[in-house]
C-alpha cells in the first residue's frame, strides 16, 4: 500500500466511524439520524485537519472548501461531493467513497503546491438514502433548490417522526431550508465519484465507469383492501384475502420487467420492495395490504408503459378477487443526463492515466442527478465488488479508490485557473 | 326489550369498558395488557354486585362463584366460561359473550330462588387470543395443567416484550403458573358459549349452534432468505428476490385449501396471515421474508396434507428462485370432539325451549378445547351477523345473547343438585 492508499483506508474506516470495515451487520446511518450526523462531525474534522473551511447549511449539508488565494473565496468552486447517510445495514462505501475520494483530490492537488486561485469543494450532501421517509437526495434537493419543502415536511418514518422533527432534532428549522440554495455563480462544475453498485465494471475488467444518464425512479404504492375474518371460521370461497389478492401483482412486476428488458434497447428494473400487511396477526385474514413498487430505466417511455401495465393488472385483480385496489405515485422522476463535455474531458485524463474504462448508465439515483441541473455535472464509477450493494458485503478495494482519487485530482488540477 | 335484554345490554357494555358498542376502530385488548386487565376488573365489579366471591388465580384467570349453601365449597363446580381479550381492533362479542352469558345464568339461577347445593362458576379465562405473542388460550391451558410456561416464557411480542415480563407486569410470577392447575374434582362440569364467528347459523335461520368438535390449528412460519441489492441497479436476471420467490406460495395455499375442501367430507381453510420483509425499504430488493401460515379442519389428516403440500411447494421454489426456504411449524394441535352426552342434554334443553339448532363444527380454537380434556365439557354458539368476527363490526343480537344465557341457566338448574 503506499501512501496515498494507506491515507484512503485510514481516513475511510474514520468516515464510517470504524476500526475495521469488517462489520457483520454493515452500517446504519439513516437520513438525519444522529449516525449521519456523527459520520458529518468526523468529515468535518478530517476537512480541519487538511486546511479547509467547513460549514454547515440550512438543510445540514456540509461544504468543506479550500480557498488557494484571498480573491478565491468569491470565485465559483470546482466542487466534488456526495453523501454518507446509508440504508439499514448498508454498506460503507455507497456515498463515502465519493466524500473520500474528495477529500483524497484535495490532498493530492495541495501536494503538488501549484499556484490555483479557483476554489475547490467537496460536498458531504445529506440524507441522500430514501430509506427513512422514501424521499432520496433531501441535501442535494435543498441545495440545487429542488426541495418541495412543504410537501415533505410532514412525511413520516416507520416510527412516526416526521422529516420536520427529524430535521428540527438537528437544530435546523424547516422553513428556512429554502436558503440552502446556492447561486449560479458558486459553483463551476461538479464531479460525483461513486461505487457502480452494479457488475458491469467487475465483468469488462474496467477501472472507471463514465456515466451518461441516471435512470431516476417511479415509485408507487399499491393499496389492496379486502376484508377481514377470522382465519378458522371463514370458509375459503367467501373471503376478499388482501394478500391472496395482491400475490399475483408481485410475480406480474417481476416478470413484466423482464419482458420489457428483453424487447427493448434500454433496460427496465421493477421492485415490489416493501409490504404493509393490515392486521399482520395470525388468525385474521389480511384485510389491508401496502406494496411499495420501485421502477427504474434510463428510458423514460419504459417506466410509463410498466406503471401502465400494473394499473391494468390491478383492474383485473379487482374482479379476480371482489378487492380495491389503489394506484399512489410517489415518486416520477425523468431521467437526467449528464454533461457530454466534461464527460469527454473525464474521458481523455483516464485513458492518459492508462485506466481502462467502460461508458455507462446509472441505475440508481445519485446527488450529481440534482446539481446536473444547475451546473455542468458529472459521474465517475468506481467497481464494485459483485456489484453487491445496500449490503454488509458491500466493497471496493483501496486501489480503485485511489484510481478514482487520482482522476479527480487531476481533472480538478485541469480546470483550475492558476496564479502565474 | 325485556328485564333481562336491558341488563345483558348494559353489562355487554360495561364489559367492553364503553358506553356503546358502536365503536369505529372495534376493540384492543390483548394477553396480559393493561386494556385486558380493565376489562377483568369490570368482570369482577359485577360479579360481586350479584354477591359472588371472585378470586384471581395465578395465571391471571378470574374466578367468580356461587356457592348456594356453605357445604358448597367443597363441591365440584358447574363452570360456564370465556374470555374479555381482543386481537388488535377485534369485535366486542367474541369471548365477551360467553362471560356475559355466564353471568346472566347465574343472575337468572339465583332469581328462581330454587335451593341448591352444587356451586356455579363463571370463569374469565386469561388471554386466549395469539394476536399479541402468537400463542392462544394461555389461561385455560394453565388452568387445565397444558401450558408449557418454559416454553413461552421468553416468546416476544411485537414490541420485544416477552411473556414472562407481561405476565410479572401483571403481578404474577411465571414460575408459578403451574400451581393455576385445577384438581379434577373441582369441576363437575364446563360448557363454553360463544359467538359463531361464520355464517352457518344466519344462514340456516337458527337460534343456536351445538358444537360436535373443534379444528384445532397448525401454525407454520414459512422463511425464505435470498439476497438483497439495489433495486435500481441489479438486473433482472441476476436477482433473488424473496419476496418474488414467495409470493406463489400465498397463491398456492389458497388454491390448495379450496381444492382440499372440495373433494374431502371435512373442508380445511389455510390462510397466509402474516408476512414480516426485510429489509422492507424502497431501494433494496428483499432479502428475507417470514410468512405465517394457518391452518384448520376438523380432520388432522387434511391439516397434515396441506403442511405436507406447503412443504413440496417450497422445495419447488428454492430450485426456482435460487433461494433458501425454511419451515418450522409453531402449533400443530389436534381436532378436540366435545361430551356428546352433554351435547345432547343441551339439544333437549333448547328443543324445549323452541329454539331451532344447528349441530356443527368450529374452525376457531376456544377455551374449551383445553377444559374438554379434563373434564365433561360443551361448547354452544349463537349467530354472528354476517359471520364478521375479529373485526370492529363482528355483531350479536341481545336477542340471541338472552337466548344464550336463557339456554344455560336451564342446563344449570338441570345438571345442579338442589336440597330437598
Amino acid at each position: 500500500m503506499n501512501m496515498l492508499e494507506q491515507w484512503l483506508s485510514k481516513t475511510l474506516n474514520r468516515l464510517n466511524l470504524v476500526d475495521s470495515m469488517e462489520q457483520l451487520k454493515g452500517f446504519t446511518r439513516l437520513s438525519y439520524s444522529e449516525e449521519e450526523w456523527k459520520a458529518m462531525d468526523a468529515f468535518t474534522e478530517i476537512a480541519h485537519e487538511m486546511g479547509l473551511e467547513v460549514r454547515m447549511d440550512e438543510a445540514g449539508n456540509r461544504i468543506a472548501r479550500w480557498n488557494p488565494t484571498p480573491e478565491s473565496e468569491s470565485l465559483p468552486a470546482i466542487a466534488i461531493g456526495s453523501h454518507l447517510d446509508t440504508v439499514v445495514n448498508g454498506g460503507g462505501y455507497d456515498g463515502v467513497a465519493g466524500v473520500l475520494c474528495g477529500l483524497g483530490a484535495i490532498k493530492l492537488v495541495k501536494e503538488t503546491k501549484k499556484r490555483l486561485i479557483d476554489p475547490i469543494e467537496v460536498i458531504c450532501f445529506a440524507s441522500e438514502e430514501s430509506a427513512r421517509f422514501g424521499i432520496s437526495t433531501i441535501g442535494s434537493k435543498a441545495m440545487t433548490g429542488l426541495l418541495d419543502v412543504e410537501g415533505v415536511a410532514d412525511i413520516k418514518d416507520a416510527t412516526g417522526i416526521t422529516v420536520k422533527e427529524a430535521i428540527e432534532s438537528k437544530g435546523l428549522i424547516m422553513e428556512q431550508i429554502v436558503n440552502a440554495k446556492r447561486n449560479d455563480s458558486e459553483i463551476k462544475s461538479f464531479i460525483e465519484l461513486h461505487i457502480e453498485q452494479g457488475e458491469l465494471l467487475q465483468d469488462a475488467n474496467c477501472d472507471i465507469g463514465y456515466v451518461r444518464g441516471i435512470a431516476c425512479p417511479t415509485r408507487l404504492t399499491i393499496t389492496i383492501k379486502g376484508r377481514a375474518g377470522h382465519t378458522g371460521t371463514t370458509p375459503m370461497g367467501k373471503r376478499k384475502d388482501a394478500l391472496v389478492a395482491i400475490a399475483p401483482l408481485i410475480t406480474f412486476i417481476s416478470l413484466t420487467a423482464e419482458e420489457i428488458s428483453k424487447t427493448s434497447p434500454f433496460p427496465l428494473v421493477a421492485t415490489a420492495s416493501t409490504i404493509q400487511l393490515y392486521p399482520n396477526v395470525m388468525n385474521v385474514i389480511p384485510d389491508v395490504v401496502h406494496l411499495g413498487v420501485d421502477i427504474r430505466s434510463i428510458d423514460d417511455h419504459l417506466k410509463s408503459e410498466m406503471t401502465q401495465k400494473i394499473k391494468e393488472k390491478c383492474t383485473f385483480l379487482e374482479k379476480e378477487f371482489g378487492v380495491v385496489a389503489k394506484i399512489e405515485c410517489l415518486v416520477n422522476e425523468s431521467s437526467v443526463f449528464l454533461h457530454p463535455n466534461q464527460l469527454k474531458k473525464l474521458q481523455v485524463i483516464g485513458e492518459g492515466m492508462g485506466l481502462k474504462g467502460l461508458e455507462l448508465d446509472s441505475g440508481a439515483g445519485h446527488d450529481v442527478m440534482n446539481m446536473a441541473k444547475r451546473w455542468p455535472a458529472s459521474l465517475l464509477f468506481i467497481p464494485s465488488k459483485d456489484g453487491i450493494s445496500h449490503h454488509p458485503e458491500e466493497y471496493s478495494s483501496i486501489q480503485d479508490l485511489r484510481k478514482g482519487t487520482e482522476i479527480l485530482a487531476k481533472f480538478v488540477l485541469q480546470e483550475a485557473s492558476g496564479s502565474k
